[in-house]
């Protein structure tokens, strides 16, 4: 997608062979820095920082962190190393482990001496089937978008609703959830994104400034109000992302997801989840039961970074001097809330059955 | 309530007669900056620039502005000239509409030689009452928390999840919702407070405050949050305020009380909603149609104030360049989603029958 005009995708490699490149989406919105990566070490702290973050994107740069770990050393031992290394980095997005075992397998079957080559295009695989993938939601999304158009009678912009990023930035192109409304613009569908702002870390201005660039109208909102907007008629569906996705259709994704499914349930606004194949944890059913989820750091909710009356970027404190706070990242919606499962293979209920029958799965 | 210590209202008389202090709540929690407020005007300023702020307190604080117009110009003129004044300048809360009309139909009554004293009196009276209430609705609170600490064997805190500050701050002293609390932490009952930030004034932030001035165990989390933690059994009950209820018990309160309610609603935790008496309007019936919900700044969504790297208070841009956004006040939620009222003369179910029982009204 573009940056002031100029085509980007989220991360690509470098122009020699010893790096990866990625946006510090750290600075965004304030500031377009980026970042170069030239070891398994620097993709997994990339990751764990959160310079690179939104599952397909982490499952990419992980991808790319094992090809630099075979690039310095093709042995089995180097590629479990750093397969540990960005495993441990976060626990709740399934598209990190898929990406790693996916390489792992590849490369176990390959002697040393060939490793590197194919881990590399491996690596670009898993980043354009990601980025295929995106698109192929893309359509099937802008087609549940034209429905909701013409329910309107065409009269008025498709008014939809997003929850943390999970746009071009979070999937190395057009995004999940985002990508039906990229889309749907290129379609000349009218649409409104209200953006939740996705507190502690406001992603949701990352889906802002990503709207802004393509020239999408939208507005921020805070996360409290969503649940006002629909009671009043404002949103005509919610589109979200998905970490992880258990084989019966709950969805694990960022932090107060679940509050804006119950919200649409009680105003039956249409709840999509964009959920590529490889955010689904076939081995899981229970997401709530089941899913890790992670516990961040509390002075992500304490504290708040933004450009100071310098123009400078800083960072404030926001709380009480000696108030505790708690941050847990993701939290589960059930399956129930959720109206279909948008894949890259087509639209399915949220339920055991609808995967199923999706994917051709026996039971 | 205490501030390091030392006995406070949020609204007191001036030692001499011609003003009135608060404590400004826009430097809160990293500031104690005491405020004098000589005229209407500076008291209609003090509430529109939520220097005082919640339902209660914004009732007191339009009570003392209509004595100090009388104590300049006692006429019927200026009565009217300063009631109109302070009830435009915030919309949703119904404690200032019922705080203009009880002082207008006492000093109507009134030669104006008379009316100075007795506005004075009768200011310094609503404030009195809204202590009392709010100690009224602590003392029946505090059994409601002591029924939870039974239920769970008396083996650990009580842990509570409250939106906004309903506090002492929001209402002369004791407070709404915190009430209960406070008067539970007097009885011995160990409470644990989930403080929801409340974006985006994050009035969560007076929570904590308030809450580590008296020595109450709490923790902030963000808006987003509240879902997860009931999902997770860690939320025996909510309480939250109000600023109007109508007769059918439908609450108008801080934006995302509503998903709060949902979620509670979804995972069989009580929500209480504490309701001084002067809260109620029963003009109204149907709290979605009928109230009027007030649209802020959206500057308040794209800007935030905290404590910079210096120490100074500092605002910062969180939002990027040329994204607007959106920004409406409060939410209603349906009487349904409420396990019950706590009113200063009793606990009612949130309903017309309740509601006409407790307070023996006809239909």
């Amino acid at each position: 997608m573009k940056i002031g005009g100029k085509q980007y995708r989220a991360i690509w490699p470098g122009d020699d062979l010893d790096c990866v490149e990625v946006i510090d989406q750290t600075r965004l919105p304030h500031e377009l820095r980026i970042v170069r990566l030239g070891s398994a070490e620097e993709c997994a702290a990339a990751i764990r920082d959160m310079v690179v973050r939104g599952a397909p994107l982490i499952g990419a740069a992980a991808a790319y962190g094992i090809a630099l770990a075979v690039r310095a050393d093709p042995s089995d031992a180097s590629i479990a190393r750093a397969s540990a290394l960005l495993l441990e980095t976060r626990p709740t997005a399934i598209n990190l482990r898929w990406a790693l075992e996916r390489m792992k397998e590849t490369l176990r079957g390959l002697t040393p001496a060939k490793r590197a080559d194919e881990a590399r295009e491996l690596a670009g695989r898993i980043a354009d089937e990601e980025a295929a993938a995106c698109r192929a939601m893309g359509n099937l999304g802008a087609g549940i978008v034209r429905e909701a158009w013409e329910r309107c009678g065409k009269t008025r912009p498709v008014r939809i609703l997003t929850h943390c990023n999970a746009g071009w930035l979070a999937t190395v192109d057009w995004g999940t959830a985002l990508a039906p409304v990229y889309v749907a613009q290129e379609q000349g569908i009218p649409v409104h994104v209200w953006v939740d702002e996705t507190r502690p870390r406001n992603q949701g201005m990352l889906t802002a400034w990503e709207l802004g660039q393509q020239g999408v109208p939208h507005a921020i909102v805070v996360d409290n109000a969503g649940g006002h907007l629909m009671q009043k008629g404002l949103v005509d569906l919610c589109i979200v992302g998905t970490d992880r996705t258990t084989s019966r259709g709950d969805v694990c994704n960022k932090i107060g997801t679940y509050l804006k499914a119950l919200a649409a349930h009680d105003n039956d606004v249409p709840f999509y989840v964009a959920c590529p194949t490889s955010s689904i944890d076939w081995t899981l059913d229970d997401g709530l039961a089941s899913i890790p989820i992670e516990q961040r750091d509390e002075a992500e909710v304490t504290h708040i970074g933004g450009i100071g009356p310098g123009g400078d970027l800083v960072r404030v404190r926001i709380a009480p001097v000696g108030s505790p706070a708690h941050n847990c990242g993701f939290d589960v919606t059930p399956g129930r809330l959720v109206t279909a499962l948008i894949t890259e293979r087509g639209v399915c209920p949220a339920s055991k059955d609808g995967l199923r029958h999706l994917f051709g799965r026996a039971s």
